[in-house]
Formats: C-alpha cells, structure tokens, sequence
C-alpha cells in the first residue's frame, strides 16, 4: 500500500484525460465505463436563478435533510450532516476520533487509507474484519468497491459495540446502498458508528457533489463545525431534496439497472470470472485482465483497472444502445 | 470573542429565514442588503447535462487554474487550489502549520478565529498589525468585511517575510479584492503567505460555492491533498472559468458597482458617519443603528448588523430600481 502515501499514485475512474492519454489513436466518442456511477441520471429540475445567486439557506438546507431522512430511513435520533461529496467528509473523520489505530478492510475504495495517514494514524489494510486486531477505528465500504462484498448488519452493531468500548469508530461508507437497501446500517447506526452516503452514484449526478455522514449527534455536529455554513451549493440542495424525495424514481431506476448488470453479466462470462460487484458495476477476475483492457482501451472503451491487483476489471454500466453494442462487438471473440 | 467559540453564535448575512422570524409582520418580497454579493451576477453560461452527470475531469479543473490565474494576475511559480468556497480552505488551514499561535486582524469576517480555536491554537483579536507580538500565524482580510480597511503591500510583504522566519503563516483573505486589483497580493505572494480568493461575492453567484487559495506549492499541495479529487462540483468548475475569463464584464461591473455605493452613501449619508466598505457593501455607525436595523426590518429590508458593535450597521447594494426605491423611501426622515 505504500504507493498511496501519495495522492497521484491513487487511481481512480470517470477520467477520461487518462484514457485518451493511454489510446491516442482510440475512436471516439469514447465510452466511459470506468466507473460505477448510473448513466441514466435523475432528471434535473429547473433551478431558480436564485439557487446560484444567494448564499445557500437554512431553509434550502432544511429541505435536503427532510428528504434524507427519508429516502435513507434515518433514525430521528441520529444526526446528518451534508458536504459538497463524501471526498471532503473522508479527509475530516480522522478529526473525531483521536490519534487513530485504524484496520481499513479492503481491497476497497483508495482514499480512505490515505485519509488516515495523512492525519497520522496507523493504517493497516485487512481481509477479514476478524483481523481487526488493537484497531480502535475500523472504515469499510458496504456493499464493497469493487466486489460488492456485504458485511451483515449485526456484524457491524456487534463492531460499531467493540470499538466505541475502545472510544473509536467504525465508517460504513455506503457509496452504493442506494439500490440494496437491505443492507444499509442507517435505519440502526448504533452508537460508535458514521455512515457515509453519496448521491452523485445511484442519482448519476457525480458531478453535482453531494454526500452525507449519519450517526451520533457529536460526529455530525463536530463534521458540520468543520465544513462550516454554506458547506454543500444551492444547485446541489435543491437537486438533491427533490430527487431523495422521489421514491418511485429510484425503484424504477434500481429495477433497470439490475436487469442491465445481468445483461452486462452475460457479455462478460466468456472473459472471466465475475466475481461480484452491484447493479452498478461488476467485477471480473481473469489472467487476462491486462490484454482485455488494452484491448478495449483501442476500440475506445475505458474500464477500470486496479493497481494492486492486474487479474481483475471493473465494468460499468453503458448507457444506451449505441454503447452497448459497440461493447458487445468489442467482446465478441475474436 | 468568547461568542465565537460555539458555531451557532456568529452571525453572518444572508439568510432571510433569520430576517422573517425577526420581523413576521414584514413586507414580502424582502430586500436583502445583509450581504456584500453583488446583486447584479454574471449570467450563466449553457451548462452541458454531462457537467452535473460526470465526475468533474481534469480538464475541466484545468481550464479554471488557467482562467484563474490569468484574472487574479497570479505569479506562475506560486501555487493555486480551488475548492468549494473559501469556507471550507478557512477550515484546513491550521493543518499546514504547527501548534499556532494566532493573531486576527480585527474585527473581521467571523468565521477565521474560530476554525483556529477548533484546531487548538490560541487566538488573539488585534486592532493594529504592530500588535502581532509572538504570533506565528496573522489572519486578516483585505479589503476587509465591514470596513474596508486596506493594509498595503508593502506591509504585507514584510508581515509574510517575519512569519516565515517564524515557520508561520500570513492569511490575506482577498473576498472583496475583484473590483480592488491594486489592493491584491496575488501578482506578489512571497513566501510565508497565502492568499485566498472568493468567486461567488464579485460575481453575484454565492450559491455555486467556489473558492481558491494561492501560495507557495507546499501549502496548497498540502490543502489539495486534503480537499482530495472533484473538490469542485462540475458546473462550478465551468461557471468559475467562463466568468474569470471575462475582464471586459468584471470591468463593466465594478464600474456599475462603485456608481451604485456612491448613490447608496447618498441616502445613508443622513443616518449616521459612512466608515467604509467597498463598492460591493457600506459601513455606518452611529447610535440609532438598533433603531434604523428595526425600521428597516419592519418595511422587509434585512442589513446586516453585529454581535460586538451595535452602533455599526453594513448594507449591500439594492439589485433593482424598485429595490432602491423602497430603500430610498425607508431611509427619508420620518
């Protein structure tokens, strides 16, 4: 892991600079599948002039947490606290706890690590949550980036439990729960724990910036002390409120892009191993990962790739049949 | 300064809701002059859907540094980070420096001294620059929110130059310098200093959430790093770098601006000593601003008045003629 002490060696997906750099001579437009975002994405709303001209309000605020609470079936008792992304709520948690023993359970997301040693901490990366050893801090990803692996919700009441004792944390950060929502932690977090939320993922709105952290009352307000007034843009509260308060959207959204994956499933088996993901993305495991995104990169079809681990890709979902069936053609044996 | 210590204490402009419960029997629609945003903003260009859809790429943040740097006449070797507003840069900065003790040019912007307390440093207000002492970091802003005040180059260079002697800091928060260039210190930054640069006031456009600080690369390294990717929402990145690209609108603009504080001293000019501002706000003091605050709450138009110095009221400037024709009818003598 020694290659995340630095923020450049950390790759991520979405963007496209880097593909084009890889495959100059690849056709466009390119398809962007490297990251798990929706590529159907929440219709915007119109948004008053005002939105971008005043200081974002209290009200406007108020608005975007009402609709949070109940898309994400938070408990009354819990705080809330929005930011422009959980990118920025990452880079504040080490601030709750103090100097910090931390297990990451992975291999998952790649800022959380960095995070924590940039605020001092000990940072181990673990396979099993059984490892997690002195560690008074624990942050795993649920479902999981990029195998879809989902830890029980009694597993993390019983941890969240173990390591408040300890006077730590445990981050569940659920980047992808909008569309398995059996899994989420939310309408418990127990004390000890702060869960994440992204809407920029299931919403396909990742450039408006919008996260949540949830749980204990002294987390979030310590978290909203930090991000101070005005944290997260008017475009993005209102956004934001009108979308989480539209149920029926998400179902539909969660019922298409289910169907997609398996669909994605099928182009894929030929090629590897799928070895998990969400609707969102899957993961494939193959020797011949490296070939098969050079292969694909040629024909202009970007994928995720993974630093540490060159037998495995990450597909995400294209967005329209144009893009679907040039991937399919670019599948096709050869 | 004891109030400062609990977030919900400070004051700011800007939010009506605070306006209504004051005053419920009001007129609506308010005026609201409690800002120093300029009322008239820059129009918003066409924003793309993939904009709000996409993370925001590294060629959109390119195109905002280089429009950036070319508006705010900033040095090539100097450093240069965006974020969501300036807010949240105030935020991280006691992470670039040791244990801190800090001196705060005041009175001021309210949110500086108390984001250094939150870190642990101990925090003075000082009325005079010869006052710093053995502080290690100065904060102040230039021209400063409410009164204007303008400390010159000169000195500021020479304040930079003592701090990083002292492994310190110099904070020149430049929120109101767009229609001030010659106040700025961007075509200088000497080492020990960092300059942070607000979108949203000049361009009418506070909502977006856009902000910047400029300094040597080890400090805005440093606070990149803990922003981490796509700090900046899509449309913000594109709205920030069309509008920093058009001097001939920040021209017009100023001038328009600076008729308009002319015109507002004016109609203040009966009601008390006019101490300062800049064109985007006006300061006066006098010993009936609790009773014009009421009198001009209770005709629906919000200024913004202060926690430590009730004899000094700020109004921003009305965005239209019906706006400062009620304002001129709410300031005749009664």
């Amino acid at each position: 892991m020694a290659a995340e002490g630095t923020k450049e060696a950390i790759w991520h997906g979405g963007d496209l600079a880097t593909a084009q750099a890889l495959f100059p001579q690849a056709p466009e437009p390119w398809i962007d599948l490297s990251t798990g975002i929706n590529p159907i994405s929440y219709p915007l709303p119109e948004l008053p002039l005002s939105l971008w001209q005043r200081l974002p309000g209290k009200v406007d605020e108020a608005a975007l947490h009402a609709a949070a609470r109940r898309a994400y079936r938070i408990r009354s008792e819990s705080g809330l606290v929005a930011a422009p992304g959980t990118q920025i709520l990452i880079e504040l948690l080490p601030r709750l706890v103090p100097a910090a023993n931390v297990a990451v359970l992975g291999p998952t997301y790649g800022e959380h690590a960095p995070a924590w040693r940039r605020a001092g901490a000990t940072v181990r990366e673990i396979d099993d949550l059984a490892e997690i050893g002195g560690a008074n801090v624990v942050v795993l990803v649920n479902p999981n980036n990029p195998d879809g692996r989902v830890v029980a919700q009694q597993r993390l009441v019983e941890l969240a439990g173990t390591l408040a004792a300890r006077g730590g944390l445990l981050v569940v950060d659920e980047a992808f729960a909008d569309f398995a929502p059996e899994s989420s932690l939310l309408p418990i977090v127990p004390e000890g724990a702060l869960v994440l939320r992204s809407f920029g993922k299931a919403y396909g709105l990742a450039g408006l910036r919008l996260g949540f952290a949830v749980g204990e009352t002294r987390f979030t307000n310590a978290l909203q002390a930090m991000l101070g007034p005005w944290a997260v843009a008017g475009p993005a509260l209102h956004v934001g409120a009108v979308a989480l308060g539209d149920a029926q959207w998400l179902s539909a959204a969660g019922e298409a892009r289910a169907a997609d994956s398996r669909r994605l499933d099928t182009l894929l088996a030929p090629h590897g191993r799928v070895v998990g993901g969400t609707v969102l993305y899957r993961l494939i495991e193959t020797p011949q990962a490296p070939a098969l995104f050079e292969r694909l990169g040629r024909v202009g079809i970007y994928v995720r790739r993974f630093q540490h681990d060159p037998s495995r890709l990450r597909f995400g979902l294209p967005g329209d049949e144009a893009a679907w069936s040039r991937l399919a053609q670019a599948l096709m044996p050869a």
